[in-house]
């Protein structure tokens, strides 16, 4: 499908996909943020490599054909769910893409696609995106965190995004919440993410005897009264907020944006997040703290990929 | 007493202090970070607010006064074991001076030594001192880490020091790493200060039946092979690497540097600290992270400061 909206054809565009396990969502970006043009793809999920290759470079040439001729193209940008090696380039940790581990995509697009790449973990994306259009304009110390399948994270410092020596940092779904919990796929027990994202919550539903395959139904279950759900969303704010706390009184932020599909239960869960910062964050820092909901939904990670790429194309 | 070592005595020098809950320690303090003189007084505790500040000018007139008359003193800086609010200036959270509690320092010392003066977070400084002089020059993203009476903190972002919105940031000692444990000074439970600072030490020996008031009791009782308190530093190491490993998922640091008097059992602690950060944070930040021993010992602290207002007086 294309939705191609023409407002200004004569404009500088960057076309910007957001790559996920489910579906990979392309558009073409105006430099004010403005989207003219989408078009969304189904991935590939666990095939092969060059299947998942095709499918991305023809997204964007399904993209590039539906767009206006007067539209020109100055770089190609990608969101991905996954480490992108500083010292190399290739893509890393993405069991939700593994079709693309150890691909160079930046090269791959770039040559394909005859146009200059570049590549932002998805979670960072999201959080440039929110501070470029969203919910954290114009505040320089933000941590952003997506809440979806697991739970990512990006930082803004000093009104830029913050990479570290790597390029990994960020994973704030990784800060550990219980020593001795869950083990988490990343191979150490009790982070975050075990009890905050989306998987957790539909696990912690299982446990309690609730039948849900996903998280929306738990959530439906809460909102209906049913104390075990209410009792998972509680578990699911107060380990987020533990987080949060430890979070805050490192790096005192301005605000913490909290997106992803998981955000949708924020009511189920936010005042849960809320006291334990309260509680156990200094009270200068918890008080400074603006824990906000992202405004930008699906488009966050697309803007932020696409303004790396016209601040890296200027 | 007063130790006077003038090399190049035409220089502009700071007269640092580090202010400690025992003793006040000034320096002055060349530009190219030579300490030039010191003078050390004990700290009149828990008395009253003017016979602090009295101690304070008169260390420093002290210092100044050993001095050759050569030296040009441009500044004072104070590195305190507070927080320093970014709003109003004063003095906030100094358990161990709490004469200080909501004292604007900075305006104290400056209408009484007639020179510019700045303050800042003695950990925040000591992080900054071995950034400049010690274990961590040259180095990008640094988290600066003080074992003492409590845990204290320091970051290095880019280079620069980062303090966050309040000028509270790197809090490191109040990092949760047990949602139910011990009860903290701060409110919260748990924190990594309750497990890893020279208090929880001596609290932990006790829980083990050990009866020794000082970590280094419990340090020399580790040597002679007494298995309850080489349990101690494993919890103590144990912990301080589960704070840790979340720092570097979210920060991704070249370096952690740690120092305060009870880096000084460094042999029993840190290899538990650095099996948690293997086990626990990922491998490319955890392969990056360089956990070191400070170089600067108690100097750290006045170099940090003096740093900070060469660089304001500039």
């Amino acid at each position: 499908m294309i939705d191609s909206e023409l407002t200004n054809p004569s404009d500088n565009v960057v076309l910007a996909l957001d790559l996920g396990g489910t579906n990979a969502r392309f558009t073409a970006v105006r430099r004010d943020g403005e989207i003219l043009a989408r078009v969304r793809v189904p991935t590939p999920g666990h095939g092969s490599t060059a299947a998942m290759l095709d499918t991305i470079a023809g997204g964007f040439e399904q993209l590039r054909s539906g767009m206006s001729a007067e539209l020109l193209p100055i770089a190609v940008a990608a969101a991905v769910p996954a480490t992108i090696s500083s010292a190399t380039g290739v893509l890393e940790q993405l069991p939700n893409v593994p079709a693309l581990e150890g691909v160079d995509l930046r090269a791959v697009l770039s040559e394909r696609l005859g146009l200059k790449a570049v590549l932002e973990n998805d979670a960072t994306a999201a959080t440039l995106g929110e501070h470029w259009m969203g919910a954290s304009k114009g505040i320089d110390n933000v941590i952003g965190v997506t809440l979806g399948t697991g739970v990512g994270g990006g930082l803004i410092i000093d009104g830029k995004a913050y990479r570290g020596k790597d390029g990994t940092a960020g994973e704030i779904g990784h800060v550990c919440v219980e020593p001795e919990g869950h083990p988490c796929g990343c191979g150490s027990r009790g982070c975050v993410e075990q009890y905050s994202s989306g998987t957790a919550i539909v696990r912690m539903a299982l446990e309690a005897g609730i039948d849900a395959d996903t998280p929306l139904k738990v959530y439906e279950l809460a909102k209906q009264g049913d104390e075990r759900a209410i009792l998972v969303f509680v578990k699911m704010g107060r380990y987020l907020g533990i987080a949060f706390s430890g979070l805050v009184n490192v790096l005192n932020p301005d605000a913490i944006v909290i997106g992803g599909g998981v955000s949708a239960g924020w009511d189920m869960f936010i005042e849960h997040v809320r006291r334990e910062v309260n509680e156990r964050a200094f009270r200068d820092p918890a008080e400074r703290v603006n824990i906000v909901r992202a405004s930008l939904g699906e488009d966050a990670g697309v803007l932020g990929a696409a303004l790396v790429a016209f601040e890296r194309a200027a």
